[in-house]
C-alpha cells in the first residue's frame, strides 16, 4: 500500500526557498504565480493489511522522523489502488 | 487558485535520502515500510482566470524551473482535486 506524506513549513515560519522560488518564477516572466510554499515530499511503500494500519504508520513515521513538529506541518494521504504516482 | 507541484527522481535514479528515511524507520521499528521515495513539494498560489490557466502555469514552472526533468519526473493537481500527469 502506498502512502504520500506531505511535510510543510508551518505557516507562521519564514520560507526563504519559497520566496527565492517566487523570484524566480517572476523573474521568468511568471507574474501570475503570487506565492510559493516549498516542503519535503515521501512516498512510503507499507506493507499493511487495511488502509487504517498503513494510515496509522505513516502518522507515526511523519510525527517521529519525516516532520519537524516544531516548525512543520505534515498531511497523510493513502492511495487506494485506483490511483498511482506517476514514474 | 492554488495548484501542488510533486516533484520525484524518476525511478530509475538512485535516491539515497530515501533509503536512509527507509534504513531510519526500520530502526525505530517500522519493518512495515518497505521503501521510502524522497521529492520535493511545492504550493503555488496561482493569480488565474480559470483552473486549465493555473494548471498550465504550473506545468511550464515545473518544466523550466521546479524539475530537473533530466532526472526527476513532476505531477500537477489542481485545487479542485482533478490531475494531471506528466512524465
Amino acid at each position: 500500500m502506498r502512502a504520500r506524506v506531505f511535510v510543510t513549513l508551518k505557516p507562521s515560519v519564514f520560507d526563504p526557498q519559497g520566496t527565492i522560488v517566487t523570484d524566480a518564477l517572476h523573474t521568468l516572466g511568471y507574474d501570475a504565480v503570487k506565492n510559493v510554499r516549498q516542503g519535503k515530499y515521501f512516498e512510503l511503500e507499507i506493507d499493511a493489511g487495511s488502509e487504517e494500519e498503513a494510515r496509522r504508520l505513516a502518522l507515526e513515521a511523519a510525527d517521529k522522523l519525516l516532520a519537524n513538529t516544531v516548525i512543520e506541518s505534515y498531511r497523510v494521504e493513502v492511495e487506494s489502488s485506483t490511483e498511482r504516482s506517476v514514474p
